[in-house]
């Protein structure tokens, strides 16, 4: 690739390498020869991870951990990276085989968000965890500020945003039953189970009080839903 | 805890932490109140993960990214973890609710290993991510050291490694076929069966040449023979 189309990558990316050989190898598909991405992309994985959950962990004080993972899931996987490395450009500096080129190489999802991932490994290299982390806070940290709303809101009342899910769909409101209640007086667990009858679909919830278990069998349900809603 | 095991306890872990309040919270599980650990143990995983990546990357330079990540996977998996806050001396400074410590919380593999995943986040936040790679590298160090000789042999040659596995076991040798060639003289594409008779076993690997391929297939079937003995 041009050491034009480089440059103008790197003001993209927000990293300037010191090692250009680095980000050439980043776009570099084993397709093409023995110094190809497949190493970088490992360690990038990584990088990326940490760095996400490290802004994730900043911006959202109050989520618990199984918001954090839903969060971090949704912005790592191959779509979200792909559609990174799409607007980055990547197709146009990538390089593959003449055989894989032809056959889509340059377009296909795991081949842009594995360069995605390389790139990202090879800045951590290059510029340490500092400098990796700011170029995924560059490239990634709208849509880190964007996944607010949506957690803010299930975090604090997951019964109330299963019960809009559901009637934005013309389902009745789901029902709560405690199912089960151990330990002492002081120290209580309860069990809630959540059923959705219109959909004949049940969840099962734990907390220190009544409505805590509520809340954690409402966030499985919704989860599940939400699943569901997008396979 | 007192103040003196917390002292201990750094001292093994090789890190001094400014804020002692974060090593504390790392050692304190989900039953013991709202100041738990479980954000910690999201943003520690990642770190580990990080570290690791890291390290194995600069020991194994040979190896591709198959090989890291198998390597990886075992040293980072729960029982690995669980051992290390064993090491360290966890169950006598981890704080959580009676009942739990009663049912014998504190010398439960998930318990520990969360708690270990917890420290390391701890130590990220408090001394950034150098400061956390050291921990991981006083930790694991030795482990990961130790993973060179089975890594190296089977990335090197993949067909000696199974044959001699399958010898020790007085199975006979696998066999070879070519299944598939793709692609024009100068670029070809092989896929290459490996059978394993004995057991009624086949794998399918890929590569530029026809030692290529087959090497790819015998490493699958090691990986499945080795993934089959431990299970």
């Amino acid at each position: 690739m041009s050491a034009a189309s480089l440059d103008a990558l790197q003001k993209r990316l927000g990293h300037r390498f010191s090692d250009a050989g680095l980000l050439q190898r980043a776009l570099t598909h084993r397709s093409f020869g023995a110094d190809h991405n497949e190493r970088l992309e490992f360690l990038g994985d990584a990088v990326l991870s940490l760095a996400v959950s490290s802004l994730l962990f900043e911006r959202f004080a109050g989520s618990d951990e199984g918001d954090l993972t839903r969060i971090r899931a949704h912005l790592v996987r191959e779509d979200s990276l792909y559609k990174l490395a799409l607007g980055l450009g990547f197709p146009q500096v990538l390089r593959m085989s003449e055989g894989e080129a032809r056959g889509g190489g340059a377009q296909r999802p795991s081949i842009l968000a594995d360069a995605m991932e390389a790139v990202i490994g090879a800045s951590f290299i290059d510029g340490g965890y500092e400098a990796a982390r700011e170029l995924v806070k560059r490239i990634l940290g709208e849509q880190i500020q964007g996944s607010a709303s949506a957690s803010e809101h299930w975090g604090k009342d997951a019964k109330t945003a299963l019960q809009e899910w559901l009637q934005a769909r013309r389902m009745s409101v789901p029902t709560y039953t405690i199912t089960e209640t151990r330990g002492q007086a002081h120290a209580q667990t309860f069990r809630v189970e959540c059923a959705v009858p219109a959909l004949s679909l049940a969840s099962s919830g734990e907390g220190r009080s009544r409505r805590a278990a509520e809340q954690d069998a409402a966030r499985r349900m919704l989860d599940d839903l939400i699943a569901r809603d997008k396979s």
